[in-house]
């Protein structure tokens, strides 16, 4: 028989709230004979506060057991900026080697976007993990005086590019579009650049059904706000990606519906899936968060780990659901998960 | 009695076609007795395929005696990614201190925006011009190999960093909301992220009626699009800057409106005016590219040089000029150039 063992860290804020039903929904859509067993981890910040440990070698060892592990969100103003980022996130992105950053975009009908005209949006974001300017390379010196200097990394290695870059190919190839656009700042950055665009010149040579584009990622903000309908695909670096990625889910039905996927492709760790929103503070513990963002991510889960007719079951009953509230009261976070978890059930 | 000394770079593709616009509507707002010298550059695409220069010393020397530069575009895909651009366009601003790197974003009644329900904006981004990403420090090891690594490395200064977030507050202490962003990514960027963060704070200390905030790099293009009226002066990075202001453009009312001012604000060397958009060789040598991001940069220009009511003036005819042709079918470059020298020398 079959089964899915879940770390699941719900972390601060809101986090705690969306978790709880996107639980709720992975419940209710897994087959009777599906095993599924969740511990709960407690870092954040209150952890944090408690104990100074943000993420230990014993957590990793410990969370290195599970299939998968859902997280909510981390981050909260009583704790300095970069801490948890640096010492929770990012570190268990690195530890966990999850390389592919996973994040879709989808426009439902129906659902509000700050664009006119309701345009046409359908597309991934694999933003690589691993490296770019997110390795914490750097430093500084004479700091806090006036001839301080300081300094930020960004590596790129042949190795990183490519199998972020043969994944996206992957990707494309499987749509039905079969597009993909590189986006970076190659005219700028040269020597990052042209590791980016040989690599990714030479890897388009196995995918020859698959179309290829370039654009700057400046350019790139443009077109997510005037033409959207024109990207499929897209890779890009670990920054760029992190920028892009949240005027994507702005355009698409805003940050309360973006899921994202923290991929180890190879599964030699446990991969990571969250909501793209951080965890809101100022309407924690009101009820008011939507859990939809969150619930999509248990949908990139579940497709991970290969429940791919329960994946599509989660996407179809949000779809659903997103077009019937449009226009409608906001509802309460458990009535959402409540009616998401009615809908895959039934 | 009074005179202006300008270089002219028009440069590539609708490069040409512009800048001849923008002299128009200089010529036509300048009083009589201010004596209007031009020399003409001609640097970018051609000059390098025939002489494999992009920028010499000589250049350099020649540039400097003048007391302002005014630059189409330079760029054609002829020529390698990056070499016009790091040969040039990024040396020019490096040698001549342009520090400040102004990008004023304004949405005029009437006018396009991707935006639904016409938002108000009306911001100034102060791009930092001389560190950041933007130094070309960094380089390629192993390169073309299945072992390349290629660093890209952000330089950032105590000294760089305060001259530029001292510039902002002061613009933003002569504005009527008197409100200054920092936008960076310090949570994850934290060498650099420190350093801006605390000179910002610091620095803040001399503008008590200055309200301030910070953002997220990500977050920013969120609000970039959802919330733009929240934002009155911005202070960033150079990628940062570069990333934000071309998503401020196409917000507020597209690349064809978008002015920027690349200065000295010493006036060590004569600071640099361009339309933030390329050179567009798809539409070059037709007559369609709208002179208005030129026209407007010469408004940055003769503000610069102390000429406040002409400034004035091309602004206010550039406003009329837009409003009235809201709707309307597109004219010609020269058209437009037309118009607005009629109206500003009225
Ligand atoms: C919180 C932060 C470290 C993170 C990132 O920059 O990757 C977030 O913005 C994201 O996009 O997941
Ligand atoms: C062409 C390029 C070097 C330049 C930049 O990145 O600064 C451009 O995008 C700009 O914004 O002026």
């Amino acid at each position: 028989s079959r089964s899915i063992d879940l770390a699941v860290i719900p972390g601060d804020g809101i986090g705690q709230e969306v978790v709880a039903e996107g639980l709720k929904v992975l419940s209710a859509v897994l087959p009777q004979d599906v095993k599924l067993e969740t511990r709960e981890y407690d870092f954040g910040a209150k952890r944090y506060h408690a104990t100074g440990e943000t993420l230990t070698d014993a957590d990793l060892d410990s969370l290195k057991r599970h299939d998968a592990i859902l997280l909510g969100a981390i981050g909260d103003p009583s704790v300095p900026s970069g801490v948890l980022e640096r010492g929770f996130l990012l570190k268990l992105r690195f530890a966990f080697d999850h390389h592919v950053n996973l994040r879709p975009s989808k426009l439902l009908p129906g659902v509000a976007t700050p664009l006119a005209g309701q345009p046409e949006i359908d597309f991934v974001v694999v933003r690589e993990g691993t490296e770019g300017p997110y390795t914490g390379n750097g430093g500084t010196i004479r700091k806090g005086t006036e001839h301080e200097v300081a300094t930020e990394v960004s590596v790129n290695t042949a190795f990183g590019v490519e199998r972020v870059v043969r994944d996206a190919f992957a990707r494309a190839q499987a749509r039905p579009r079969k597009k993909l656009t590189l986006v970076h700042k190659n005219n700028v950055l040269t020597f990052a650049g042209h590791l980016w665009t040989n690599v990714f010149n030479k890897v388009a040579e196995e995918f020859p059904e698959v179309t290829t584009d370039y654009i700057h990622v400046d350019a790139a903000t443009i077109y997510l706000v005037t033409d959207p309908a024109r990207f499929d695909v897209i890779v890009t670096d670990n920054l760029f990606g992190d920028i892009i990625t949240d005027l994507a889910a702005a355009v698409s039905g805003g940050i309360g519906v973006a899921a994202s996927g923290n991929i180890n492709p190879g599964r030699e760790f446990p991969s990571m899936f969250e909501p793209v929103h951080g965890s809101a503070p100022d309407i924690a513990g009101q009820g008011k968060a939507d859990p939809t963002a969150t619930v999509l991510s248990v949908a990139l889960l579940l497709r991970h780990l290969g429940y791919d007719a329960e994946a599509d079951r989660i996407d179809a009953a949000v779809t659903a659901d997103l077009t019937e509230r449009a226009g409608k009261p906001a509802r309460a976070t458990s009535e959402i998960g409540d009616a998401l978890a009615a809908r895959v059930a039934g």
